[in-house]
């Protein structure tokens, strides 16, 4: 475990729920279900008006919410998202390559 | 196009969008913006207790929510959902054998 | 209940779960989490160009897979879809007020 | 700007993007489907069985590959993530008062 910002976000998170008695709640699916709620959120925000942003202080708020959901779960599957999106850029960098100049 | 409920309640759901001037936000990935909207309000139902079912007036909403985005967007898209249901579950029928009896 | 077309539906993908075995995988939050499964295989195709609809067939097997999971989504937990549907379109006529004309 | 994990991170994924002429289609719309797909992979490793996890490599490369558009989506909506989520914490901790002990 690093003293990278995922990790630290982590660890506040999970003393957050503890001490609301919430890690009984904190299932992978119920975690997972309360992502996909935040998601659907983000995309309220954009569904009708391609050309029009939304507020920015609305976007930042359900971006805020879906990251906390998928740093929770994360930690509770066990997942290390850091070496997890590490090892996935690297595969990607195999997948694509790059556009010739 | 037949007479049957799907055709019926797109028809229906037409003439509301066109007597609110709508039509011109309903494109495909407006209304797919707004059906993921409409799922993740019906995951958020379903979030923190599974032995809990949530109250049925509020899943009922959430469901009927989701099956007018998803006719909508059949419709403007022109996708005939009949005939594509039917088509799906003889597919079905060829990938799962029946279970041994 | 009816003989209309989702009653219709729902009692052929009952019949199909049932000769695979398939009921007892069958509960609300199962079906929910293949719901967005589906809604995440139709986002996939409208992701990337806003200009080119992706190929028909495919969007007609995600609208279809999208359908099923709903309609036996209701199904399982009770809900009778063609009065949620007219009860939300009533609800909204009271809700949008017609445009000026 | 920091030189935290958020911001290393969403830096190498602008580079990979320039390598690739892909920030053309990175669009918030575009990336947002895109997140909608992937939280979409996520769930249907998840549908079936509540009991059985999902082999750890898959959890780890879909919880990657939402972070990744995640990131992205904040990086090209102009919306600083580890501000976000602080805010976001912060404003929580004001609306669920801890549990008595």
């Amino acid at each position: 475990m690093t003293n990278e910002w995922p990790a630290r976000v982590q660890q506040e998170l999970q003393r957050f729920a503890e001490e609301r008695d919430w890690p009984r709640y904190h299932t992978p699916r119920n975690l997972l279900l309360a992502l996909v709620g935040e998601v659907g959120e983000l995309a309220e925000l954009y569904q009708w008006d391609p050309e029009e942003p939304p507020p920015a202080d609305r976007v930042a708020e359900e971006i805020a919410d879906v990251m906390i959901y998928l740093l929770r779960f994360a930690d509770v599957t066990g997942i290390d998202v850091e070496r997890a999106v590490a090892d996935k850029i690297a595969y990607n960098a195999t997948r694509f390559p790059k556009a010739d100049r």
